[in-house]
C-alpha cells in the first residue's frame, strides 16, 4: 500500500466549512495523515475544481436487487412483492447474488459511496464480493420465517446467526455483520425472543425494517395494544448500534425510545415515495436526538443506488413532511449521508481530518449544473449527482480513479449482471 | 445544413415501445426523414448502447436564475423572496440575464432538453441567447405590478406585451412568445382585464403561476368567494394553448375548467417540494383530461435544470399524493416530459417518427445504474440522469455531440456566469 496525495481541491471540513487544502492519505493505516500543506505522496490524485469530502454511506440496501432494477414498477406493494419480487427471489442462486452485488458496488463506488448496510440472501457471496471490491459493508442475512415450517424457519434463523458470527471483522475489518430479522411482522415473537439474545452474545447489532407502512404498524397495535417499537424494545431489539430501516410511521413515544436507546433510523426517501409508503418525520427525529442515516433501499424500489439522489430526496420530502422549507436543510442531509451513516453502521469514517478513516471522495464542480458556486454544501445536497464523482478511496485505497474503477472490471460486471438477470427472470418465469 | 444519421441505437416509438432502428434527420427541413433502415447521411452520430428519444421539454423555468443557484436555500418562501431573491433580482442587469440564460442552456442541452418555457426579465437578451444556442423556447416577460406606482405598472405591462409581439416566430420559428402576468395575486383585475385582450389580439398564449401555495389561493377565495381559476376564467385567461405553472392546490371544478379549456398545467415537483408548497394532484389532473407538462422552475428552487430529475420526482411525489404506487407511472412521466411539454408550449416535437420535428436526444444506457435493462422506459423515469445524454439535436441541428456542446463555449459560459453571479451578489449587497 502507498500514500496518496489528493492535490488542488477544496476540502469539506467536519464543521461543514470549505477551504483550499490538500489531503495526504496513508494506505498502510487506512487513515488520513494530513490536511492542508502536505508532503509528497507515492501517488497524486488531481482534485482541481473538485471538493474533497467524506465518502457517502448507503446504510440500508439489498445490493443484489440491482438485477431486478426496472423489472416491475408502479404496482401496489403487496402485488409487487407477491407477483414479481418474491417469485423471482425464490429462484435466486448464489451466483446471481454475486453478480448483482458486484454491479451494485460498481454503481456505488462510481457514485461516491464508501460503505453500505446490506440485508439479503447468500451472504457468503456478498462478503467475498465486498472483500474483493474494497468497500466497507455491514452485512446481514435477512430472516423471514412467516409462512415457513418450523424446520425451515429454524434454518433461516440459524443462517442469520451463522452469517453474523462468521464474517464479522473480516477483510481487514471492512466487513462487519448484523443480525437481521426482516421485520417485526415476518418473524415471530418466540423466534425473536430466542435469537436476539444469541445476537447480543455474539456482539453484533440488529438491522431490521420497522414502521415502513401502515400495514406494518396497525396489526401490531391491534394485536398487542402497543406501538411496534415498544414491542421491539420489550424484546431488547433497540440498543446502541442497532439500526432500523424506514421509520415512516412513528409516534412521539417511539421517537423518544429511539433517542434513549441510541438506535439509528435509516431513512429511505426514494423508496418511501415510490411505494407510496408515506413521509418519515425526519426533522422531528433529528430534533428528538435520533441518529438518522440515509439508504437507497434495493434498486427495485428506487431505482438507483446514488446517495446524492437520496440526499436531495431527503431534503425535499423532509420539508414537505414538516410543512416547512427550512426543515431538513442541505447541511443536515450531508451529515446524514456521512457521519449519520457511519454512526448507524459503526464505521469510523465521515470526517476529513487527521487520523480519521480515509474513506474519501472527490466531487467535480465543473458541470454547468454546479455553476456558480455560492455554497458548496448546497450543491452537494441539491445539484450534484453520483456522475460528478471523480475519485473514491476506502481506507486509503483508490477504488475509483478519474471515474475508472480499479478493483472491478466494469464491462465484465455489467455483462455478467445482464446475463444473470435475464436468466433469473426466465427461471422465475 | 446537413443530414445526420443516428446509427446503432434503439428508438423509443410514439407508442412507448422500443426497437432497434436508425434515424435520419434533415437539417434543411428540421424534421425526421426516416426511422428504420435509413440511407447514409452527411454526418453520423453513434448511438450504440443508446436510446434515441424525443427531446425533453422544460415547460416552466426562469433560466437566468441559474446565477442564484444555491445562493439561499432552506428558507420559508416569503423570507426567501424578500431577503434574498427580490433584492438580488432588483440589481439584475441585462448582461446578467444573458450570462445566466447561456449557463441554463448549456445545462439544458447537456441534459437532453430541446425546448423550454421561460418567464423572466430583459427578454430581448433571452431571445438573442436562444437564437444563438439553437434551442427552442417560448419566452415571456414576467409582469409584476403589485407594489408599483401606476406609471411603472403600465410600463411593465407594456413591456410584457412588447416582448410577446416582437419576438414571436423569430429564429426560424424556434423562438415563440407568451404574455405572462406573474400570477393572479401580483397583477390587478383591472390590469388583467385591460391587457389579456391585447395578448389575445396579438395571438400569443398566456403563461402564469397559479395555485402554487395556499397563500395564492386563500386570499382570492376570501375576497371573491370563488376559486382562483374561476376568477382567471372570468378574465379569459384559460384557453387552448395557455399554460399555467404549478397548480398544486386545485379543486375538482378547477380541474374540470382546465380540461374544458385546453389549458395545460406545468407541474414543478422539485420546486413544490423544496419550498414545501404541497403535492399537486397529478394523477387526478391526468384522469380529468388535463394536459400536464414538467418544469424545473428556476434553479434557485430546484437546484438544477435536469428534466430527468423532474420525471423521477413527478413519478415519486405523484404516487405519494395519490397514496397509490401505481399512480403517475414511468410511461406517464416520459409522456409529460415530451408530448406534454410540446403541447403546453405549442411546439411540434415529442415523437420519433417520419415527418416530426427533429428534436432528438440519445441517452446512453451503459452506466452501471442503467444495468440490466428489463424496461427502457422505466430507466428513463427512475434511473437515468441528464449526465447520461450523449447527443442532443434541435430541428435536426446537432447541439450536443458526444457530450460536447457545439453552439456554446462551455468554459467561457461558466466563467462569465460565475463572474456575473459574484458581481450581482455584491451589487445587491
Amino acid at each position: 500500500m502507498t500514500t496518496v496525495v489528493i492535490r488542488g481541491g477544496r476540502v469539506l471540513r467536519p464543521d461543514m466549512t470549505v477551504d483550499r487544502a490538500d489531503v495526504l492519505v496513508d494506505g498502510e493505516t487506512g487513515t488520513i495523515r494530513a490536511v492542508g500543506d502536505v508532503p509528497a505522496g507515492d501517488e497524486v490524485l488531481d482534485a482541481t475544481e473538485g471538493l474533497v469530502m467524506p465518502g457517502l454511506v448507503n446504510a440500508h440496501t439489498h445490493a443484489a436487487m440491482t438485477l431486478l432494477r426496472g423489472y416491475a414498477d408502479d404496482k401496489p406493494l403487496d402485488r409487487w412483492l407477491r407477483e414479481d419480487i418474491w417469485p423471482t427471489e425464490a429462484a435466486l442462486e448464489p451466483a446471481d447474488v454475486r453478480a448483482g452485488t458486484d454491479l451494485a458496488m460498481a454503481e456505488m463506488i462510481r457514485s461516491g459511496t464508501t460503505a453500505f448496510g446490506d440485508m439479503y440472501f447468500y451472504m457468503n457471496e456478498v462478503a467475498e464480493a465486498v472483500e474483493a471490491a474494497g468497500l466497507k459493508a455491514r452485512i446481514a442475512h435477512g430472516i423471514v420465517t412467516v409462512g415457513k415450517d418450523a424446520s425451515a424457519a429454524q434454518d433461516d434463523l440459524e443462517e442469520g446467526l451463522y452469517i453474523a458470527k462468521s464474517h464479522d471483522g473480516t477483510a481487514d475489518g471492512r466487513v462487519r455483520t448484523a443480525f437481521a430479522p426482516h421485520s417485526l411482522t415476518t418473524v415471530s415473537e418466540e423466534q425473536l425472543a430466542a435469537f436476539v439474545p444469541k445476537a447480543r452474545a455474539a456482539g453484533v447489532p440488529l438491522h431490521f425494517h420497522a414502521n415502513e407502512t401502515r400495514d406494518e404498524v396497525d396489526p401490531i397495535v391491534a394485536e398487542r395494544d402497543e406501538r411496534p417499537l415498544a414491542y421491539a424494545d420489550s424484546l431488547d431489539m433497540l440498543s446502541q448500534g442497532d439500526f432500523l430501516a424506514h421509520g415512516v410511521h412513528l409516534d412521539e413515544t417511539e421517537m423518544g425510545l429511539l433517542a434513549d436507546r441510541g438506535t439509528s433510523v435509516v431513512h429511505c426517501p426514494a423508496s418511501n415515495m415510490k411505494l407510496a409508503s408515506g413521509m418519515a418525520p425526519v426533522q422531528r427525529l433529528l430534533d428528538a436526538g435520533v441518529g438518522v442515516a440515509l439508504g437507497t433501499d434495493g434498486a427495485a424500489s428506487n431505482n438507483d443506488l446514488d446517495v446524492f439522489d437520496e440526499m436531495r430526496d431527503a431534503a425535499m420530502i423532509g420539508k414537505l413532511a414538516a410543512g416547512d422549507p427550512a426543515a431538513v436543510a442541505a447541511e443536515t442531509v450531508v451529515r446524514m449521508a456521512t457521519e449519520g451513516g457511519n454512526r448507524a453502521l459503526g464505521f469510523d469514517g465521515g470526517r476529513i481530518e487527521e487520523g480519521a478513516a480515509a474513506d474519501v471522495v472527490v466531487v467535480d464542480f465543473d458541470a454547468p449544473r454546479m455553476t456558480p458556486v455560492h455554497d458548496y454544501v448546497s450543491h452537494l445536497a441539491y445539484a450534484a449527482t453520483g456522475s460528478d464523482v471523480r475519485h473514491t478511496l476506502v481506507d486509503g485505497r483508490v477504488l475509483l480513479r478519474d471515474r475508472k474503477l480499479t478493483t472491478l472490471d466494469l464491462d465484465a460486471v455489467r455483462e455478467r449482471a445482464a446475463s444473470r438477470a435475464a436468466d433469473l427472470v426466465d427461471r422465475a418465469g
